[in-house]
Order: C-alpha cells, then sequence, then structure tokens
C-alpha cells in the first residue's frame, strides 16, 4: 500500500479566508493544505491537496486516485449534499474516505443535515475548523494501521 | 463601485428561441444579451453576457466576477432547483444577484418551486418571458442606487 | 380592450411605512400608487388603485375589473397564501394578473413560500421593494402588446 | 320545526354561466336557484337563495339560520377548503347541512379535495352539476324525515 | 344507448342491515335494490342490481357492462380506497360512474378519505344513507340526458 | 402610554353559552366581557371589549388599536389557524398581545393545533373556560409592568 | 355460544415449509392445523382449518362463520397490510380476532408494519413462529372465558 | 378533597435565573416557589414545591400526589416534548394538570412545540414568565371549584 | 430446468386494443401472446400465455410455475400496485420474473411509480409498448443463461 | 444455559389495577408476577419479577441479566415507544426478548405504534391482557427449546 | 432521419468491470459498446458510445446530437437522479430516449428510485445487466419504425 | 479557566468491547479512558471520565461541570437521539462539548441520524472508532486556544 494521502476539496472552498468568516474562519486553503502536509509528514504519510468547483473532475479525480493513494480526506463542500456521481466514485475506488466540513452541519440549514459521502465514508468530523483535515489524516493513519 | 453587470445563463439556454417555444417564447439568447445590453446602456450600465452548461464553470464566473462586476442578473436554468453550490458562490461573493425566469416556475412541476438561489437573491422575476431580463437589470440599478 | 390597469393590495398595505421598515422599506402606499400612475402614464395606461383588509371585498373587486380594465398588478399580502378564492376569482374574469411582493418570499417563513395566486399569474416581482410595482406595470405592458 | 331550506353560496358562485364552462357548466345561479325554489315546493318545503364573496358574511348568515330553517344546503365555494370558521359555525347552530360541489372536487387539484365543511355536513354530493343542488334538497327532506 | 343501468356492490355490502346499523342504518341490501328498481322506472331506466366480495369478479363485471348497459352506480364498499384495478376496469370500458357511499367517508377514519374510483367516476353522493342510489340513479338520468 | 386593553373575539364566539357546552361552557361572551371589565379595573385597566365573524374587520381594529390601547387579550376562534393576514396585522401595529382560548387545542382536532398568532403573541392561555381571559389580563398588566 | 373456532390462513401459506424456511420455518401448513386442532381439544374447542389466496374467498368465510364459530384465529399473510374489505368483514360479524404472524412484523419492510386487522383484532402475537397460532388459541379461549 | 397543590418542575429548571436569561428571565427557582406558596395562601391552598432531572423521580412523585394533593401544577421541562411515561403518570393518578412554561414554546424550535402532557391536562400557560405557576394556581382553583 | 417460460397478464388487459389505444397501442392481447411464442421459439423457449382479473389466481398460478416454468414474464397491471400477495408469491417460488408494462410507468399517476413486484424481479421493461414483452423474454433467456 | 426467565415491567405498571381499569383490566401487578410464576415452574423455569419508572435502571437490570438469565419477559410501558437506549441494552446482552403488552398497541394513539424493542425482540403478544405474559413465557421455552 | 442512435454513458461507468462486480457485472464498458455496435448493425443502425463524467458535458452532447442521431440509449448514472439539466436537454431536442440501467434500480437506496430522465425517455430497461443496452437499441429501432 | 475536560460516556457505553464488536470495536471502555488521560496530559488538560445508564444523572453532572472544567468530550449513546433534557442542560452550563460516536452514526438507522446534542456541540466525530475520543480531545484543546 502506497504511503500517500489525497486531500480534496470541493466548490468554494478555494475562496477560504475571504468567505463568510463568521462561520468559516480566516485561514485560507493554502493554509490548511500546509498545515496538512505537516501532519501527513508526522504521521509517515505524503499529502497531495487539490481543490476543484467541477464534480465530474472530483469524480475524475477520485478514479486517479486508486493505486497512487492509501486514502482520501474529503472536504466536497456543497456537493457533499447533492452529489450523488461522487458517492459512487468512492464505492468504485474502495479508498477509505473521511469526510472533513468545517463548520457544523447539523446545526446549519436542513438542506446541508444530509449527506451522501457519509454513506460511503469511514467517518465524519465537523464544526472544529481548519484543525479538523489533521485530525481526519490522523483518524486515517489510525484506521489504515488497524 | 464598478458600472458593470453580468448576465449569466445556466444550462440548456443556449438553446433558446429552438427549444419548447410555448413555454419559453421564440426569442433566441442572442437577442436577449442584445437587449440587456441595450437596456443596461440606459440604465448606465456596461452589461456582460455569459452562458454555460456547466455547473463548475458557472461557479468559477460568480468568483471572478468580485471586483470586476456591481450586481449579477442570474437565470440559473435547471441548476436554479438543484445547485446548493451555485447558492454559495454567491454568498461568497457577496454580490446582489437577480433571479430571472422565462417562464413562472410556480406554475410547472413542483420540483421547479424550490430555488435555492432565492435564499440568496435580492429578488426574483419570472413568467414574463424575455423581458424580464431587463426589468431584473431596472430592479438591480435601482437596488445599488439605494 | 381598455387602457386601464388595476392595482389591488391585499391586508395590512395600508399601513405600509409605518409596518417592519427593515423587511418592507419606508414607502408609504400612497407614495407607491402615485408612481404607479405616472409610470402607467408613461407606459400608456390610466391605472386605478385599491386596497382593503377584507378579503371578500377584493373578490368582489376582481369580479367588477371584468371589462373595465386590460390586467391586474396584485399584492395580495398574506392572502396571498391562504386565498383560494382570490386565485379562483382571477380565473373567473380571465385577466392577466401580475402578481407583485415587496420583500423574497422565498427567503421568509415557509408558510410564505406557498402562492396559491402564481397558479393562475402571468409572472412574479418580488423582493426588489416599491419598484416592483412599477416593473410588474411595464412587464403587464409588454404582455397585452405580445 | 320549520318547512324551508336555506340554499348558501359562497366566493365566485354569483358568476356561475360566465365562469371556466368547461369545470361548471353554462347554468347560471339564477336558475339553479330557481329550479331549488321548484324542487323544494315538490318536496313540501320553502327555499331561500342567497350568495356572497365573504366569509363572514357566509358566518352571519348560518346564526341568523338557526330557528327560522331546518336545514342548509350549501357550496361554499374556495371556502369549502381554507375556512374552518364556517365549520364552526355550522357545528355551534346544530343544523343538518347538505354540501354540494358542481365538479367532482376530488379529480381536481390537491388543494380542492380537503373539505373541513364535510367533517361536519350529513354528507356531499359533487360532480353532477346544477342538478345536484336539487338533489341534495330531496337527500335533506328525506333525512328530516327520519 | 341502452336504457339499462348497472347496480354494483362491493365487498360486505351484503351484510347491510345487520352490519353496525349505527353506521349503515337498518336496511338491506334487497330493500335498496328493490328501490333502485322503482326510480330507475320512474327515470325511464331498467335496472339490474349485482354484488360480489370478490375485486376480480366486479372488474368482470364491469368489461361485461360495455354495450349492455348506459351507466353504472357503484358502491365498492372497501376497494373504493384500494382497488386501482376497479379504477382502470371504468377508465377502459368508458361507462358514466356514479359513485354511491351510505356513510360520509371524510367523516370516517383517515384511510377512507381516498377513492379511486372517484378519480375516473362522474360524481360523488355520500353520507345519506340507502336514497343515495336513488339520488344517483337521478344523477346518471340527467347526466346521460345533456 | 394609555392604561386601556382591548379584548377582541373572533368568528362564532358570539354564539358563547349556546354552542357545544360541553367544550366551551355554558358561560355568554357578555359574561365574559362583563368579568374582564372588573377584573381590567382591578388592574388598573380600563377594558374595551369587541366582537366579528369578519376577518377584515378583525384586521381593522387591530390597525386601529394603535395609538389607542396598551395591549390586546385575542381569542382568534378558527382564525387562529388560518389567518396570515390577522398576525401581519399584529405585527405591524407591535402592541403586546395575549392569546386566549378557552378549551385546550391541543387536544381537538390536529388543524387546531397550529396557532399563527402564538408566533407573534407574547403568550398563551388555553383550556381554562372562561377564567382565562382574567388571567391574561394580569399576564399582560406583568408584562407592561416588567 | 359454540365451542368452535376457525383458524383462517390467507394467501402464500399454503406453501409453508417450502418459503424462504429462514423467515418461516420449515413447518408445514397441515403440521400446524394438526397442532391447532390438538390444542383447540386440550381448551375445550373443536378447531376447523381454511387457507385461500383469494382476498374474496376469505371474506365470504369471515361471514359465514357468524353463528358457527366463536371466534377467529387468523394471520391474512400479505393481505393484513392491503384489504380494508378483510378488515370490514370482521367488523360486520363481530367475532373476537386474534392475529397471527409467523414472522416479527415489525422487523420487516416498513410496508409491512402496519395491519389494518390489527385496528379490529383482540390481540396480535407475532415473531414465535408456529406456537404462535396455539398461543392464539389459547388467548382466544381466556377471551371467550372472560 | 385535600387543599393542597403540588408544583412539579424538571429538568433544568434548578438552574433558573442563570440559565439563558434572555429566553428565561431572571428570576431563580426558589423565588418562584415563594411566589407560588404565596399566591396558593391567598386562594386557600397549601402549596408544597418538588424538583428533579429525573425522569422516573417525576413519575415516582406523580403516583404519590394520588390522595396527597387536589392538583398539580407542572413545568416538565425538556421532558414535555419527550415523555410519554410522565403523560402516562398523570393519566394514571387522575389528577387535574396544569401545564406550565415561562417561555412561549410555538415560539421556539419545532421539537418544542409538541406536547404530550398538553393531552392530558386541564389547560396550559405559557410565554408569561414566571407569573404563569400563579395564574395556573388561580386556573386550578376555579377548575376544582366548578 | 425446464424448457419454458410463463407469460401473465394481469386486471383489465384482456381488453386491449380496445381500452385507451392513445396510452397502450391498437395491439390485442392476442396479438401480443401470439409474438411472444414466436420470439420464445426463437431462443429455444416454450412460451405459455394467461390472463386473469383476479388477483387470487394471479397467486395461484404463480405457485402451480414452480418446477413446470424456468420464468415468468409477468404485467401485474393494477396489481403491480397494490399487491403484496403477488410479491410474496413470486418470492415464495423463486423463479426469476421480468416485469413488462407497456407505458412508462415513471410517466403516469403518483400512485403507478410504485412497484411492488420491482422488489422482487430481477428487472423491469417499461413505456416500449408489446415488443417489451419480447424484449423481456430475451432478457430472461440471457439470465437463465449466465 | 441457566433455567431462569427475568419478568421486567416498565414505568407506571406498578399501577395496574387501580389504572384506567377500561384499558388495562382489574388484575394487580403482583396478581401478574404471581401468575408468571406459577406459569414458569409448569414449563420448568424459574422466573423473577421486577418493575421501575426508571429507565436507567431498567437498562442497570438488563445488563444484570447477561449470564443468569436464560430470556426477559419485557413490558417497558410508555418506554416501548421512546427508549433506544433498552433497545440497544438489549442488543448488547444478546438475550432473547419478548414483547407484551396488555392492550393492543395499534389501536391506541399514533405515537404508541412505533416499538423500538420489537426490533429486536424476538417477538410480540399484545391486547390480550394480563395473561399475555404466561404466554410470552410459553414462547420464550419454545423459542429457547428451539 | 438519420440512421444513427447515440449511446451515452455517464459518471462512473468508465469503471464497469472494474467495480462493484456483484451489483454491476463483469463486462467493461468497452465490451458493451462493442455489442451496441453490432447489434445496431443487425438492426440497421450505426451506433456512436461516449461517456463522461461531467454533467455539463454530457449536456453539450445531447444538444449536438439533434440532427445527427435518431435517437439515444442513455445510462446517466448517478446524474439519472439528481439533473434536471439532463432532462431539459432532452425535452429541448426532442429526440427519443431509452433509458438504460445495469442494475434494477427500485431494489436500491430509495435515493435511486427517482428518476428525473424517466419523466422524459420513451420507456426504461433495468436490472437485466449489459444486454439492457441491446434491448434499447431494439426498442428503439421499433419506435423510430412505428 | 480550569485546565480540566470531563469525559462523559452514556447509556450501554459501560459494555464497550463486550457489545457487538463487529459495530464498536473490541477496546473496552477502561481503556479508552486510560488513553483520554494520557492524551489530555500531552495536550496540557487533566481528564476525568464518568459514565452512567441515567439520563437525569448524566444532567446533574454536566450541571456540576459548570465552574470546574473547561469543557466536556460526550458520547451520550441513545440519549444522543431522543434527549432534549441532555441538550438544555449543555445549553445551561454554557461549556463547549465536543460530541463523539465511536460508529458512523449516518450509516445506520434513521433514527440515529438526528443529533439532539450536535445542535449545541461545537462538533461532532464519528465513525473512527476508539480515536475519536482523543481526536475530540485536541479538538477541543485547539478550540479552547482559539
Amino acid at each position: 500500500m502506497t504511503k500517500s494521502i489525497l486531500v480534496l476539496n470541493g466548490p468554494n472552498l478555494n475562496l477560504l479566508g475571504t468567505r463568510d468568516p463568521k462561520v468559516y474562519g480566516k485561514v485560507t486553503l493554502a493554509e490548511i493544505e500546509k498545515d496538512c502536509i505537516l501532519r501527513g509528514k508526522a504521521l509517515g504519510y505524503q499529502v497531495e491537496c487539490r481543490q476543484s468547483n467541477h464534480e465530474g473532475q472530483l469524480v475524475d479525480w477520485i478514479h486517479e486516485a486508486k493505486g497512487k493513494f492509501a486514502a482520501i480526506v474529503m472536504n466536497a463542500g456543497a456537493y457533499t449534499h447533492t452529489s450523488i456521481a461522487l458517492m459512487d466514485a468512492i464505492t468504485s475506488v474502495e479508498l477509505p474516505v473521511a469526510e472533513v466540513h468545517l463548520s457544523n452541519i447539523h446545526k446549519r440549514e436542513t438542506f446541508r443535515h444530509l449527506s451522501y459521502l457519509s454513506k460511503v465514508s469511514v467517518g465524519m468530523i465537523c464544526g472544529f475548523g481548519a484543525i479538523g483535515y489533521q485530525l481526519a489524516l490522523e483518524a486515517l493513519a489510525d484506521h489504515l494501521a488497524a
């Protein structure tokens, strides 16, 4: 098994730090990705980070991940709640996925309570802001070691 | 503040004038866009028009609009009813949006009654055909002047 | 066809300008009606304005409109969401109706999302405040000219 | 017990014969009322007919009916589906009510399937057009004779 | 067109007069059928009556009615609420049907409020007891004469 | 602030004492109003009482209450459950309202469980019969003293 | 009162022992019926057993049971969840019914959770396999002795 | 009948005065209980007050109340919305209960709109803060005197 | 395994060719059955065809199919949407079933969208008219060969 | 395996015989427990009986039952419908549970139709009164012997 | 009319043969496409095959199909259940579409039961695996020949 | 602010390691608590651990936590889904709470998808087994440091 983990971010997350800071905090995506690489290194994993606003692009990347990555940390943004295609993509490649959300989706609008991804992910971490990505990496490392 | 307004059209609206004329009228998208530019000029605004069938492309364009446009007239077509990502994109850039629909969506199938966009748009104009775009421009000019 | 348009306002709209200005703005009904008459004149139509808090009165006025008016601009206020009788009245007289709401009803309480009127109106304009009445007049003029 | 029956018609039924003849037929309300009086006479009852577009007026008339009429034939029009006040009025005066609808309300829009009146009426006759009123009179005569 | 009308009764109606007299009255099915024949004669129609507890049997009889009867009076009992097959059978033979219920089904359990038959019947008479059958015959005679 | 309180009663409450005494008791509206005036006097308030079966009339009276009354005790009868217009009227005049119901509305039919008024009233008292009006007056006096 | 109990089995139960043994066990219907007769004898009752896949046939048998049997043990199979006609038949004959299901219907598909029969049966025994029939006989014997 | 009334408070109400003062006010439970005792005395009743965070303890106390108290004033806090056991306990002891809520539960989260207690209580007083307990005592005194 | 396939048709399908030709086409059931036999022969299977309007009869035939047929092509008509008994019968005999509908049931009334049969059938073919039966035979032949 | 069975009763069942005798009968809990011990002895099992109004106490007792009892007869009273914790406790100890209800819960309020326990119990016996406990013991003895 | 048919496959179908073989079988997309071309040839049609994970790309291809293809065989994968845009695209180009699914979508998760495509497709074939594509081609050829 | 964190476990979690190991793993509660203390120490916090099966006990402990602990890690087990009282207790003491679940509750039964706690907790970690507690401690340390 490879010692690499893919960190995927979905729509609008490229704007982090500029968008609605009361909900999402002031950290930028670049800072989050840098922290992911450091935490990954500490856990013995090489971390690669990508972001796209296109659902189809995210599906393509998940397909490519098979064989190249041991697991995926995924914050699918709004596609979390609407994309069965992303859910099917994860099922297809059979890689463990840790779902991350910066905000606590259970406290927001009703249509954000449903996550298609959580039906196929190992687990979810939400509400703790940027540190959630790092916790997800540790959770996956623990999961892969089991 | 810039004196430019972006007119965005979503999926299938490139076919206007050919598609189901009983519902959408015979006017083509090119004609609508030409009228928008004229009405914009009369209101003191430069109008730029774009269309795409790709949800991700529309998200990208909304991101780019920040700082370049004062407001957006948006007919998101079918994505109106399914795209939380577009709704989040509008929230992120904090630009006033006037939602337009050629047909009266409240008289059509139930799944067209819900608009995610209307949760973040200033207002909606629907059912009056092509002139709706021009009325939306006037509504936004009024809104920006307030 | 007559060159007259009736502007009907329903319950509580007589209080405009005093009531919850954050939602409805500071303009009074008298000012809105004056602007409607001016815009109507510019569009070649004589505009007559009436308001009542009584559902039955509004039904009576719609009945009387037949033959005397070419179209109706209607803000039925709270009766928008509860009155099948008003909807039936419009169906009975077969006059084109443009529905207006000062606020964006899709952003308010759930019970304000349903409009019985929109099932029989040509179209709806909502969320743009007082200018919505004028836009509705232009939309109807365009509709009658088609 | 008096030998009089009250025939009450609700909103928009004053337009009968002019309104949507495909659904309601070409008979006018005056003709229906004349036939009611004749059938009533044949059954040994004096029939009195009233119509109003005002919910409160209909409630008042029901209150007044107590002691003056033996029963009520009622077509409440659109208020059938929205008025708990009319339902409560009937309960209060404890007069037998026969509910009439010209069209078959079960074949129309969903919001016309619910009748608050039918929770307190003896029975309902719908879908048979103008003759429904006469059948309702016979049904009430039979009911009062029991 | 034949001058015959078929009166069909469904499950458990053979027990009329013995079953739950508070709801259905004391009249037996034989008495109801005798009254139907008399009323039919007065209206110029020959009436034939049948009853079965078997859904398939009722479907067969409706098929056979085509060409032999001008219309059907039908009390489908409990199958009213569950049988799409009976509804389809009526659609197939294209005969006018008057639906009858002894009790007011809108006042009983929720699962008795839905009638599949009423989606294809001309109209419904309910709540007036045994006389409902006779009123249905008159309603059909009126309908056939139109 | 004025030292007057308006007691408003809605549809069918004029029949109190005659209507369904098992549910509403034997007290008449006149007796209730007399007790309200006495209790008001004891609390230092002048009480004025009105009743109407017309929704529009009640809306008008609420509008007129502004500036003339310090608070409203309101039993809207059946309009409690259907009138968004009354709710909006209360919001418009910004007067504190104490909602009263003679019966415990939570124990009756499901459609009586929802109260539009309770979304804008200070509080509700229900189920205790005629004394509920007096308790509401004391509750409002306490509320106004805070 | 007769000392006989009728044991009725509905659709597909003739296949017991061959069908899906993981859910229904290996016992055949003949064996169950034999055990019922023995247990009945021990309780002082003569037991008669019948099975049919036809809903109408089961209705007929329930009608015939009146006067001949003191009670009915009934496993209506799939008709449990769809047949209002069987429920009405039981109401008509006013015989005590003990409902039996081999499997625990509350643990199976959602559409098997609703039992129309349980609205009119004395009680239900489910989930204990073939012995459920014998327990139902004892429960009925106890019920009849009360 | 004893001249004692039990005042029961449920979970978290021991924190009154410290918890979310915007919703519940600044009064402590001790102060409320003192006022209850005084008002009780004025009404001719001895008042005893208890509070517990344990559902089972509240059930036990209701059982014990039988014979010792004439009525119960009850603010069950969050158990109002979830405890069928408390509702059954009240039914079992057949004591009149007046339900009190400091806040107007109809204006809060949807899951607080349902009260199991109100299905068995005489009536409910909510939204008027601490004085609600005293009004409940007067309501019960009036109820017991009837 | 036998080389025979049973083709079962349910209620009202005996009227094919006469019934609502806009929905079901002009082909008669006899013609469809003849084509099935020919296509079966081409695929190496002997085809036997039966039709009944009786749910119980269809259940009986499915029971008898066990051991005599390798598979079943089934158009259950209206029973598709209401018969759990037919679904259970198919489960019991463990024969592969191909579900056929002449019309596209997903485009018709909502109550025709649910198919109990599809929960136990191999697959469904709908909307292609009479050729659907032949395609079902080929699909089953392919399925049996796997 | 031990030859002991635990009989657990939940909230309010300590009041049996005093509470609502029309629904629950006149038998006391002590009498039921005595009969359980006798029937247990006849079946070769030692029976121990406990009751509590505290959900947590019932959870504790189920935990303790592991290893000491072969099975549990459980009437969880109102907790049947609300306690996921009791359901999880049963799953944890993996003991067979027979669910008992004195009344037929399917005939009572809707909120009593759902039983969380029945998702993990072997089967349910309801509606037959006190004898249900004894039948449950026999059902469990039969189950343990399988 | 051209003699060409377009076969469109949506998201994740490029992974066929590798993904969840228990559900989708072992056949690869390349093999399916080869079989489609052969079957098309036998039916007299040239078949062209395309696949994309991007919703917008599929919309573009449907637009381009107009005039170049006589019909479309479409397996939209997960977009079947979420894409109103694809549905609108099909409506716009007015080409007959045969919907194919490898698995029986009615047997899978609830959110896969709804197909937006089926509201505009001629028919659907599902559950028969790879042969479904070939049957769809034959169905379309039959449809085009009508 | 104190440097202590409380770790609370709810019903049935005392059985961890023995209960359903496929879902919850083999780790015991004692081992989890030991790891929490170690991780807490590494993060600079003293950790105290408690468990109870009693909802009221958990409410009491949350009340006591105020002033003694800086935050709470909470796995409320089944009470997560049913206890509004626990949710209110957390709101009352205004301490930050990190919600932990061993399993991914979104993949289990529907009634486990709703968490009342998540409406008031900072965030949730679920699905990663025992390490979730440690990650929650780190998340809280990060939260307290912000």
